[in-house]
């Protein structure tokens, strides 16, 4: 049976973002699990690291050669930190894998935007105008041919999603988008952290990377690619104290071209509609009705609404997801449901949370 | 391809454990979900009341009558007070529909120890030695032919996975249980109460109905029927700030039987072992680990494992299930698949949650 | 002993706010509480409703009549709903006691900016010119000689603190001020309602309000104030898995005047420490250090640090308050100490939280 | 006027306990803080490490030697992990400070109890005979001409002072005395540990330590010396998701004595009250209604009361205090004011917490 399943590898399986690809894969019939590479836990189940998978998931956790990695798989997912994962996907390609990699090192076509946010010279800059953006909403087509594609960044993913119609059919200004969002702690990853302990974390809510954070670039870049100008974008993430979840609300002006439909609450839910119809992972919800974290919790859907400020003329979009699930591991399961030709939904469309 | 499934109903659809048996059935292929009930959401559709299931259940719940629901059936649910189950029950009975209820209603075979804890006269005492208790690791061969279930209490469930290895082998004394249990705020359901509010429940804990919760003597009786005597058992239930969740500390004393076993922790975790062999949702843990509330949320797994205090000479024994997994809903759909003969890990073995 | 304090009284005394002031005057030497009053709670001690204080204030509720608390005590401080303090007020205000009031109802000057957010005639307007705002930062001089004090809205508080300096001196654009604002849970209210309970507010985050919230046309009168121009203010606010604590984060453009100071983070900090220098409850943060709501936690300091964003031109203002703090009790208390010629920090300055 | 204070010093004043002393003493009009040592935050302030304290506390942290915090002060405070304290101990006695100490190195009478439980040859036993045990209601005169005071464990002050009036009075069987309790994360203290960080520890519940936990040796020789018998003492610690907060669910066999009483709430309710009476700290709460560990946040209040099962025959006994509060540091100031002659509650009868 699994012979006929395609072969997918995690580098960097015990991480939060990689033990979300584990939740998802797991429950992804197309789909036989060959390496789980760790190298703090090595020889480890993964299910002795997080004990909710015993039973579900017990492959053991390896250090083997990502040349052999490769080999052995149809698709490697790399978790790893950036400037690392731009040195291992070139081996990962090299050795017939193809790769969907969670860093930000192929996030970008502007070679010098990334090298300014990331303060890292790029060992490979021919890789990425062949990268594909891993959003499919956007990128589908691209994605079904693509050997190297870079999973979005959570924010980025949050921001385009309820940016981009507007941004497509010139409604918005852009120079001068804004974007407040919040993000839970599992953003920033599993690791002993006195920052991130539960008391220096419950009860708090703090600002961080409040000017220059790497997310701005790779957001701006995107507008830029959706809209076909030079676009200006401020944005200021927060941490909440909650595990998973982000929300963005975004500040805009309307265009002439937005003013000249009478843009109103109803123009704006119906320009979602229209955009995003058939779109199975983003709910547009109803009028008058806004995104919570809570709704979307360990899923692969975003929800998306907006509204119009008539006192200051200022459009105000809002949108909401699992920073794990469409901001990392489960959007990447659907890039790879795109890559290998199978229907975009399948393995997640019932990974949901109720209470 | 929907004729071939089975056809269920849940009556009383939005409180939490309603929720959790629609989580649990639209992820089960053989199950078509017919009718949800709801007085208070009459009208609306299940995923405006819970928005995470937007595009993955947009039933409308309805207040049909209870006959209707029953002949649209093969099995139906109930998920109502006690007192309202025991008139509802058997007129869905009647109707030809097999029922699985959620109260205490049908949970004891003695009914004069129903009617002190319930303070309630029974209307139907002759349908008590027909219901099966819906424990399935106990009473699995007779859930095959039943056509009411009665689906075990929350704490029940949790301390009798953890007792049941040493009350069946005579491995303990049987007049001096003591269990402390805790559980999360979801068990107290889906309600306007400011006892249950964020700023009273949140970094709050504290016991309740600390003598005579009604759990005390179903425990009792499963517990007399486990070890053919009439045993004591000493019950505290605790509210604690997490959202779904129940563990159970539970004290006993070695039996002459299990002295002579030269008790310790070794021998306590092979008891577990050898009872639970072959189990799929009782997890014994390995030696020296302990049950977890993280571990089984969500899920419909329970974890076991206990020690030997040689200081006193007493045995701890552990258990952690969800409240509304294992200790409601999804062991109502464990149960369900005994009684259709379908696998009984069907649309549950990847039910869990990862961070 | 007790004569030679100053006899103060709550109405409304049960609610989060009222108990916040209790909170605060038991602590307060130059106070003797003489009457709580409650409607729901009437007869019951407040140790009995917050059990926190058993042995700390014992005080039994009543529900004198309000001509007689007036006459009873210096100064009667109301927790009331806006459109019963309007009614109120002036009763307290006729039989001689000096008035804190905790509504919207008498914190405006424009009486249609009131009308209109409130959706209410005000039944007593001629009281509007002559009471105070509460801010002590920005009244102190009108507060010493005050009848009737307008405590602040919450979030007004905490965005006009971070935006008076540069309001006051013509340092940003004023027709287009944004504010995006977080709430801890206890801005809603001591209140039975489900979307307060924890299972529904822990792990979620959202907005509400989302155009023409209250506190808009409080804040914007305010901005008016302070810049002496007609202001255009959006604001945001949202709801965060946290008891106690408020945070904005405020977009401003940089006016020519701040353009030509070579607009910077160091500029920033130097406008807010040289405008509240001297301030014992505002802290203006060290350089490139923000705020947060877990550092102002239970107490009534409001910290603001702000940024500026190169990349954009745009200015960030950043404040945190605890909400019941100085976003409502707790400033109460100093505006208290303000009209009775106490030090301002009287009862104040070591209320705080660690841990 | 400072020079009429009494010098106090905490060494390890940035840990969580140390920060709570700092808490406790800036609102103590008796006390000068006069070193605050930290090897880790070493020419910090203060409230660099805890900017609630901005304003409030900004001592510089020091690592002077100690025997100089030992000249300068009065009174030093030392918040040292065990084998470290039994060292520092005697150098700060030997320059003519008195001590308090937070460790477990002094709270033995038994050498070989301490020894085995904490796996340490003591370098000082010579100390243990005059050392006093820092709980205020059992050693009130001790304390007076005490130089050093063991401060007692967390655990162990909760049960004791639950089973002191039991012990004391022959009114339980002392050979089976079972205490089920619950701490909040701030227990583990303050340091970078992936098992206490917010994703871990969130909707999480377990115990630990489950076999010979050292606070049970601890509490045995306690209630020994309570009793004037051979104690056996069931101690189970479990971790629970709220910062701060304790507490103890105890399962006791009342005695002959108990039982010729009539056995029953109301006697237990009257055994604690007659034993507390005149007690500040002690909360004998109404009967019927039990402690909550939310009702004692950030106090040095500890609450008591008990039940009767009459099924079983046996007593429950419950208390809750705060970890950091009653449980630590809170009460060590308490024996404070018993050392130097001051009113007990001076400092701390107003340190509450509201919502």
């Amino acid at each position: 049976m699994a012979e006929n399943k395609i072969k997918v590898s995690i580098i960097g399986a015990t991480g939060y973002v990689g033990a979300e690809l584990v939740h998802g894969f797991v429950n992804h019939e197309n789909v036989e699990l060959v390496h789980l590479t760790s190298r703090s836990f090595k020889g480890q189940k993964f299910s002795d690291i997080y004990p909710q998978y015993r039973g579900v998931c017990d492959i053991e956790c390896s250090d083997i050669e990502y040349e052999q990695v490769a080999k052995d798989s149809d698709l490697v997912i790399t978790a790893l930190p950036h400037g690392v994962s731009s040195v291992t996907v070139p081996l990962l390609l090299e050795n017939g894998a193809k790769v969907i990699d969670h860093s930000g090192d192929f996030r970008y076509k502007n070679l010098q935007a990334y090298e300014k946010s990331y303060k890292l010279e790029h060992p490979h800059p021919e890789l990425l105008s062949s990268a594909v953006y891993g959003l499919p909403e956007f990128y589908r087509d691209e994605l079904k041919t693509a050997n190297l594609v870079a999973n979005p960044g959570c924010y980025p993913t949050c921001s385009l999603i309820a940016l981009a119609p507007f941004l497509k059919q010139g409604l918005i200004d852009t120079d001068s988008i804004i974007i407040d969002a919040v993000s839970g702690v599992s953003g920033a990853g599993r690791k002993a952290d006195l920052a991130y302990s539960f008391c220096e974390t419950d009860e708090a809510f703090k600002p961080y990377g409040v000017v220059g954070h790497r997310h701005t670039s790779e957001i701006k870049e995107q507008c830029d690619f959706l809209s076909g100008t030079d676009t200006k974008v401020t944005f200021t993430p927060h941490l909440a104290p909650f595990k998973r979840g982000m929300l963005a609300t975004i500040y805009v002006r309307p265009s002439e071209k937005l003013k000249s439909m009478d843009v109103s609450n109803e123009v704006i839910n119906k320009i979602y509609s229209d955009f995003y119809a058939g779109e199975e992972f983003v709910r547009v919800l109803p009028l008058k009705t806004y995104p919570d974290v809570k709704a979307v919790n360990g899923s692969n859907y975003i929800e998306v609404n907006g509204c119009y400020d008539p006192e200051t003329g200022l459009v105000k979009l809002f949108s909401a997801q699992d920073n794990l699930g469409k901001g990392a591991a489960l959007q990447a399961i659907q890039a790879f449901n795109c890559m290998f030709g199978l229907p975009e939904t399948a393995g997640l469309k019932n990974i949901i949370r109720g209470v």
